[in-house]
């Protein structure tokens, strides 16, 4: 506990301690999704994530943009878990007064979003708040055992991931930064902030090949996922490289930055995070051009350890989090 | 459209446009809970309901209470369908520094009230706001047909409600108002404004019965739910009386108040409002002796008419909205 108040991994372990009891479910509260059983062996998937202006937006977000993030964020977890969204429900917290413009704006950006990953918005509830807040609420469906989970790295398994990283660490600087206009070559890291991508297709994809044995996005930084999965799955991840993008490595040049800790330490940044048995990665890769094998799983207490660039080294267990 | 901005409804409306297109649900965007077809004649069913600090959470009401109410506003949606929640998300916004009294407290309250109503809580996300938000997100299942909805009045059906009226309406103006300690006579009038609840055993009676036409709670207040059933339904309501409750009766004439009104205009009072099939509703209060009936449907173009004390009269169209 800190010394100002909590941060938001102990008060969800609290939530965790209290609420997480009772017949076992078919994914531990700390998937990224929560799953029931509803008849002859398939689940109800249902997802919440709630965007708030002030610490979810940054400056130079549009209110459709921040709306269609908040659809791409629900999204994405349902991507990592290999789930199409069928339909979203959005609860809408709004500072009077509330112009039509503003409403119309934010009806774009979720319709815009929920269309884009093939899901309709059902319905929501509209309440009155200091802080624009908009809760995006997911479901699908899904046949028991069909669902990747966080918690299935086994030894062995080749460590990947869905595109490269870093982007929008760096873009969210940009735009927190005081540098306007900012520089035109940096647009993409820009862009990547304002219009962030769940990686949905390859999720289901990779779902239907059977071989990932463990996924998570990579929306708390890739740092926090991998960690994830090496704390839930008990052993350990040796990453081999980090993936940066090439407008990173300049940016972190030009600042006197280190792009991988751009690239680990980040957030917002919707890529899968994966295992994979390894002897099928190549053929999968085959299929998947965007897969990216950046390391291996072995034994261990569940540590991310660093093997490149010098000798093996911890990868602290820090990530995109709220109260901090 | 008011000059300061837009009103609840008219934002909902707003909504409503833009995302109630493709093909028809089970339920209206307009109903209390959202329903999708999931297999074989079976649907599941949705809710989300946000309940914020500085609108939602009267002077005197703990933390405790407020994440309880959270989940009674939710459950009750679920309980004007007949439907039994079988989950609840939990979307929590809090304010810094976030103190561990204030998780436990919010923990009991959620934990509490999702074990009256028979429900579990599944997961959730915790972000970082200005103002203290929970929203409380439900989830059952149905059978096609099974849900009791607010656009099925017919012609001659008797209008009937759960309990009496007007208890929150008068506790939340004790709770806003400057005497303290409030008169011990008044207790059970705060008491309902802390400690709502939810008519979920009736609400599935009443479904299981099969005699009811439409349904709504009444959360919004009672004039405002008769009102969505005459207009959703097409049809008139008409109200020979208006169960005030004797305690309300007593605070409206101390304080020189109209306790109808207190009835007709208040909120977060979670009673059932339901049209039944005027032959049958004497047979089903033998089984279910909460009902009361306070009027009937006749034909028209969607109004509310008050038909008693005087010459009949519109009720107007209000009740409890945000952003007003």
């Amino acid at each position: 506990m800190s010394k100002t108040g909590l941060t938001e991994r102990e008060i969800i372990g609290i939530f965790k301690r209290r609420f997480d009891s009772g017949p076992k479910l078919p994914l531990g509260f700390d998937d990224d999704v929560a799953a029931f059983p509803m008849s002859q062996g398939r689940l109800v998937v249902l997802k919440t994530d709630m965007l708030v202006g002030s610490t979810d937006v940054p400056p130079g977000m549009t209110l459709r943009q921040a709306a269609r993030k908040s659809v791409v964020s629900t999204v994405s977890d349902f991507a990592a878990k290999g789930v199409q969204p069928r339909g979203l429900l959005v609860s809408l917290g709004l500072p009077p007064p509330v112009r039509l413009s503003s409403v119309k704006e934010i009806a774009l950006g979720l319709k815009g979003g929920a269309s884009e990953y093939g899901c309709r918005i059902l319905g929501g509830d509209t309440s009155e708040t200091d802080d624009f807040v908009i809760d995006c609420i997911g479901f699908g469906f899904a046949e028991s055992g069909g669902i990747l989970r966080r918690d299935g790295a086994r030894l062995g398994d080749v460590v990947a991931v869905t595109g490269e990283f870093g982007k929008t660490s760096a873009g969210l600087r940009i735009l927190f930064g005081n540098k306007k206009p900012w520089p035109r070559r940096f647009s993409k890291l820009v862009y990547s902030v304002l219009h962030p991508v769940a990686r949905l297709q390859t999720g289901l994809q990779l779902a239907r090949s059977g071989l990932v044995s463990s996924s998570i996005d990579s929306s708390d930084g890739l740092a926090w996922s991998l960690q994830e999965i090496a704390r839930l799955s008990d052993v350990n991840i040796v990453l081999e490289e980090i993936p940066v993008a090439q407008e990173v490595k300049d940016f972190a040049k030009e600042n006197g930055l280190v792009s991988e800790e751009l690239a680990l330490f980040g957030g917002e940044e919707y890529e899968l995070v994966l295992t994979i048995k390894k002897d099928r990665f190549v053929s999968l890769r085959r299929k998947i051009p965007s897969l990216r094998r950046i390391g291996n799983v072995e034994s261990g207490p569940g540590d991310v350890i660093a093997r490149f660039g010098g000798k093996p080294r911890k990868v602290e267990p820090r990530g995109y989090e709220h109260f901090t």
